[in-house]
C-alpha cells in the first residue's frame, strides 16, 4: 500500500485535540485523511481533508464512516467495537483492533486480562453493580478503604472514587464497577510504548506524573521521571509485556504505580497518543503522534529518544471562573526559556477544564522543573 | 491586542508550503487566520480558518483581503506591495512592512540599499536593459566574467546566469538587471534573524549550503556551519546589522559568501521563513515559523538555539521523470537514525521541482551528514 499516494485514506474516529495534532503529522507526510465526529466545531474540522458529521457509538456512523477509508484509528476509545469488528471482516485495517479496544473500554476487563497475562496489578474485586459492595463490606469479602472504579467509560476523575468509609458509597451510580486495594505509592508512571504492523516494538523513556491534588488531573508529566535506572527498567519492560499481551498496534499509554517497595503495577492503558506523551512534541526525535502514524501505516519506528528533558504542564481553568475565555500572562510564559504554550481553541472555560497544555523543554530537567512551576504560577486561564 | 481571541484574525498572502508549516503554529497557539491564493489547491487551503481566492498581485484582491484581518504577513515576496502601503496607512498591521519588501523585490534596488548602508556585498553595476551590457563591456566598463541577475522576481535559478563570454548573454531577457563580480567564495552561508515589533532581535546560528552543481538549488543545509568561530561570529554580526538596517519585523533570512578571504559578502535576503531554516523544525528550541508568528505578533522571541545538529536536504524530481509522483524508498529512510520527511503534497513531478525536504537531526553534525548523504541516496522523487 502506498500512503503516500491521493488514493490512500486514513480514517480518524474522533476530531478532538489529539486528532488535531495527529494531523499536523498526516499533514507533514501528506496523507489524505478523513475524520468523522459529532461536532461540527471538532478541532479537526479543519486541517484533515474530509470531515463527516457522526456518533462514534453508533454502529451505521462508524461502520459507514469506516468503509470509506483504507486505514481507520481512533483519537478516543469511546467507539462502537462491533462497527471496528465487522469493519475488520470486511478487510479495513483497524489500528488498534476492536478487540484491544474492547478489553481496555470494560475496566473490569482490562484488569482480568492483566491477571490473565501475569501482568502486576493492584487487586480488585469485580461487582454487576455498586449496590452489591455494601454486602461484601458487611461480609468480610471486601475490606475498607479501597478504590471505587465503575467498569465502563471512566475519563479523568469521573468514575473514579476514594470509598474509606460506607458512607462514600452514597450517591456512586449502580453500574457494573472494580474495587480495587489502594496502593501505597512512590510515584505514578507512564510509558507510552510503540508497536507497528510487523510487531516492531519501541518504549518511550518513563515519564513521572504529578497530579493536582483536588481534579485528579495531572499537573506535570516529567521526562525523563527521576528514578532509579533499576524501577525505570522494569517499568519499560512491565510496559513491553503489557503491548505484547494485547498484541496491539499503534500506541499503548501504560500508566503505572511504582510502590513504596518499588514494585510496578499496571494501573490501567491507553491504546491512542495520550497525555503523558505531550512533551514528545518538544523534547523526543519523534513525537508520539507522528510515532502513532508509523505504527498504523506500517512504517519503521522513530527513534524514542529524548533530544533535551521535557515537562509538560496542562493549561486547566482556573476556579471561580466560567465563561469565555481568556490566557492571562500568556506572553510571559512566552519569555521563559524553552516554553511552547498549546492552545486547544475551546470558547468557553470552566474550573479544571483542560484548556491545552504548555511544553518546557531543557538539556537540565531540574532546570525545566523550576520553570514549570513558573509557567504554572504565572499563566491564568480565565473568564472575562 | 489579544492574537488568543476569536476575534482577531491573521491574514496570510500566499498559500504554499511555507504558509502551510506556519499554520502548524497559528494552531498551536489558536490564532485565527485568513489566507489569500490564486489557486484552489494550495497547501493551505485546509488548515486555515478561512481562505479566500486571489491574485497577490492584485491591487484590489490584495488591498479588500487585507481590510478583514487586523495582522497581514506573507509567505512569497511576490504580492502587491502598493496595496500593502494603502493598508499600513488604514492602520493594518503590515509585517514585514511593504517598504522592506518594496526595496527586497527589485534586486538592483537591493544592491543599492547595500551599498547606501555599509553592508558588504559584491561589486555590481545597474542596468536599465540587458541590451546596454553588451556595450558596457565594449566600453571597458564592464569585465567578463560576471553574474547576470534579472532585477526583478527571480527565483530558485530563474533570473539569474553566470557570463563568461559575450555569447551567453544571448537568449536573455531584455529587462532591468545587474551585473554582479563573481565571487571566488568558500561557503555559502545563511543566518536567519527574528526581530519582533519592539524591535527585539535574535539571530539563529549561522547554516551551510551545498548547492546541486547543475540545478542551482540548495542540496544540504548543514546546521551548525562547519567554519570558525570568528567567521561564524562575524555572519551573525553582518546578518544583524541587514536586519537592523532594514527595521524590518518578522524573519530575515541573510545569505551570504565567505570568500577565500573569509570576508562576509551578503548575496540576498528573503524577508519571510525560508528553506535555509526547515531543520529549525526538528533541530531548533523554536521553529522558524513559530519564530515568525512570536516576531509579528510582538510575543516574546524565543530561543534561537540548537537542540541538536540538523541537516536539511531538498526533495527535488529526478532527471527524466515527468508526471504523477511516487517516492521511491521512503520507508528506507525513515529507518535512518532521525530522518524525519516532509512531503509537500504536488501531484505531479518534474526534473529539479521541489517536491519536499528530509531534516535529519543528530547530536554529531558529521553523523547526521552521513545520514543524509544515505537519505540522499536512497529516496528517489520518480513518475509512475
Amino acid at each position: 500500500m502506498n500512503f503516500f499516494s491521493s488514493k490512500f485514506k486514513l480514517g480518524i474516529l474522533g476530531g478532538g485535540q489529539l486528532g488535531k495534532m495527529l494531523l499536523y503529522n498526516t499533514r507533514k507526510f501528506d496523507i489524505h485523511t478523513k475524520v468523522l465526529d459529532a461536532s461540527n466545531e471538532a478541532p479537526c474540522k479543519i486541517a484533515c481533508d474530509e470531515f463527516q458529521l457522526g456518533d462514534l457509538m453508533d454502529f451505521d456512523a462508524v461502520y459507514n464512516f469506516g468503509k470509506q477509508v483504507d486505514v481507520l484509528t481512533f483519537e478516543i476509545e469511546n467507539v462502537n467495537t462491533n462497527a471496528l469488528e465487522a469493519l475488520e471482516k470486511e478487510g479495513v485495517k483497524v489500528y488498534p483492533s476492536s478487540k484491544t479496544l474492547r478489553t481496555i473500554q470494560n475496566k473490569a476487563t482490562q484488569k482480568l486480562f492483566y491477571k490473565d497475562h501475569n501482568i502486576p496489578t493492584a487487586d480488585f474485586t469485580r461487582f454487576a453493580y455498586t449496590s452489591e459492595i455494601k454486602e461484601a463490606i458487611h461480609n468480610g469479602g471486601l475490606q475498607l478503604p479501597f478504590v471505587w472504579k465503575s467498569a465502563q467509560f471512566g475519563y479523568d476523575g469521573n468514575g473514579v472514587k476514594v470509598v474509606r468509609t460506607i458512607e462514600d458509597l452514597e450517591g456512586l451510580p449502580n453500574v457494573e464497577c472494580i474495587a480495587e486495594d489502594m496502593i501505597p505509592f512512590k510515584n505514578e508512571l507512564a510509558v507510552i510504548v510503540a508497536r507497528n504492523v510487523d510487531g516492531d516494538i519501541k518504549t518511550y523513556p518513563v515519564v513521572e506524573m504529578e497530579f493536582h491534588p483536588e481534579a485528579n488531573q495531572v499537573e506535570y508529566v516529567i521526562c525523563p521521571a527521576r528514578i532509579d535506572d533499576a524501577v525505570a527498567k522494569k517499568a519499560r519492560e512491565v510496559a513491553l509485556n503489557v503491548s505484547k499481551a494485547f498484541n496491539h498496534v499503534g500506541l499503548l499509554a501504560v500508566e503505572m504505580f511504582q510502590t513504596k517497595n518499588d514494585e510496578i503495577l499496571v494501573n490501567e492503558v491507553a491504546p491512542r497518543p495520550h497525555n503523558s506523551g505531550h512533551q514528545t512534541i518538544e523534547a523526543s526525535y519523534t513525537s508520539q503522534f507522528e510515532q502513532h502514524l508509523r505504527a498504523i501505516l506500517n512504517l519503521p519506528l522513530g527513534q524514542t529518544d529524548s533530544k533535551v528533558g521535557g515537562i509538560m504542564v496542562n493549561l486547566v481553568g482556573a476556579e471561580g471562573h466560567t465563561g469565555n475565555v481568556v490566557y492571562e500572562n500568556i506572553a510571559k510564559i512566552m519569555k521563559l526559556e524553552g516554553v511552547t504554550p498549546h492552545i486547544y481553541g475551546k470558547k468557553q472555560t470552566r474550573p479544571f477544564r483542560k484548556m491545552g497544555h504548555v511544553t518546557i523543554v531543557n538539556k537540565d530537567i531540574n532546570e525545566a522543573r523550576r520553570v514549570a512551576e513558573q509557567v504554572k504560577k504565572t499563566i491564568k486561564v480565565m473568564s472575562k
